[in-house]
């Protein structure tokens, strides 16, 4: 199984995952377990994805099942906004610990760059974006004390790596300035309509893996009824035409073009041919100029803005 | 003279300054004389143009001329990226203050969110982007350590505003979570061909005024040897035909492209003409439809970025 060599701690994430957004809460245990059966070895959770429990449960059963041992998964998940102040941190690792029925995470994120007002878990969880009136509400957690908690979690064993999602290079090298520990891993949204190629070749100069998501653009978000106009890429003829010739499918060149670079992937799919067949998408390869003409669709289309929810969580701005 | 009134100090800034960037140092004092003979009351500089000495040459001859009083004029200056350090700052400030001849800055400025290792000004000044062998050396200053020294300016009366350059979304956000004085002002590059609206929609939510340079677009870059292949903004047809409706020059339409949406600009020119007329950018309104077409031609160019001098400097990724 294709990997990339974490710097820090020479773990190997494999190139390929499983992506655990949207996975709908009563089929989450059985997709986790048919996946793993599948073959696939690495989950990416999210508290904010409101699966943890069910995912964990999946894990288990593959593990007493024998399919797989614990140490054969890479198990990721993240912090939620709401939870960035030193003392929450810790809390909520193991607060996720705790619904995944393990004792480490394999890389835990910082979900996004932007610090909100917590709302206790007993309360609402996941909490989401918004406090109980519908509104938005930031909260003055600089991100080195998140970053420093963070930290804390690998101290501690809780977390093996730990990283960041959704930032720009200008808070990526701020954390570079004061980080104990490196971030081991980036993950952005990556598609060959935002091909973040700046943003790729500072992590490659600091030895920081790079996590795509979204990879098959705007698809990802016809269910959340996000729709900006653009047309979609599993039905582009670029693609069908790279597709047509390697006699793959669209999702698989769309995912290649990203491991082909050394960025890993984590589509998601509810259905067990597709499933298979993306996990299977190392097994040819592009040619150059497939991937250039692939990464020349770049528009710098971003799907997933918090910008666009509120203006003061424009951290793509 | 159209203003912009800063948040925390209700002092006014003028809507249209004078750019020193790129000012001849052997003109210099001669240049700021006759601007402000002209009626310029704003001068923006920075440590890294190497002719504060002689902009305050031309600012001393001024005030002795009795063309204008000291608290008449709004002086910028910038602190260079080897300086972020704490013990740099106020002897950096300190220093630029001697180099003006005058006793407080108006607004003073993070010029990038890069730190670099320190130069001693005595060994080379300004000091520019490399090391005595060539290459560019990180230094790790976290934003928050050059902030809080930043901010010990204003309490030290040696500068009346403080603010960022060249700041992305997420960096921005990060220093309103821990400043103790906010950022009154973002200098950013900013033209038709790079619009920056989710940027500027920020700025505005948190009461941020915004400066845009570069105001002419690729122009500004052709003596620099900095050519992306764009087609000038001063020749360009939406440009010339809106110049041509109202009997305003390329330039006054670019510049009141901005300054009508409440941004400030920074022009600079060393023809006495042009300098006159781009100060005289207010004297008339562009339509709605007119500052859309203009906003239309946007493509994301961002012609001034030191990750293209090096990929450690990758702000803008």
């Amino acid at each position: 199984m294709a990997t990339v060599v974490l710097k820090r701690t020479s773990q190997k994430m494999p190139l390929v995952g499983f992506g655990l957004w949207k996975v709908t809460r009563s089929t989450c245990a059985d997709t986790v377990y048919n996946a793993i059966k599948s073959g696939y070895r690495l989950f990416d959770g999210a508290g904010d994805y409101g699966n943890e429990k069910e995912a964990g449960d999946g894990v288990r059963r593959a593990i007493q099942d024998g399919l797989v041992k614990r140490e054969e998964l890479f198990i990721t998940s993240k912090l939620w906004n709401t939870f960035h102040a030193k003392e929450h941190v810790g809390a909520l690792a193991k607060f996720q610990l705790g619904l995944w029925g393990i004792d480490y995470f394999d890389l835990f994120l910082v979900h996004f760059p932007i610090a909100l007002k917590y709302v206790d878990p007993s309360h609402r969880y996941p909490p989401e974006w918004f406090g109980d009136d519908g509104k938005v509400y930031l909260q003055n957690t600089p991100m080195s004390e998140t970053w420093a908690a963070m930290e804390g979690l690998v101290d501690a064993g809780l977390a093996k790596n730990i990283g960041l999602s959704n930032c720009q290079g200008s808070i990526l090298l701020d954390v570079l300035r004061y980080a104990k520990y490196e971030p081991q891993v980036l993950q952005v949204e990556l598609h060959p309509y935002l091909t973040q190629e700046a943003l790729i070749k500072l992590c490659k100069h600091f030895g920081i893996a790079v996590t795509a998501y979204s990879s098959f653009g705007p698809q990802s978000y016809v269910e959340l009824g996000i729709d900006k106009g653009t047309p979609s890429l599993l039905e582009h003829n670029v693609i069908a035409s790279i597709s047509a010739t390697h006699k793959k499918t669209p999702a698989q060149v769309l995912l290649r073009w990203a491991t082909q670079q050394g960025i890993a992937v984590i589509p998601k799919s509810n259905n067990q041919d597709r499933l298979v067949a993306n996990l299977d998408c190392n097994s040819f390869d592009l040619s150059d100029s497939e991937i250039k003409n692939l990464s020349a669709l770049n528009i710098n289309l971003r799907l997933n803005d918090p910008g666009d929810i509120d203006v003061q969580m424009s951290v793509f701005a």
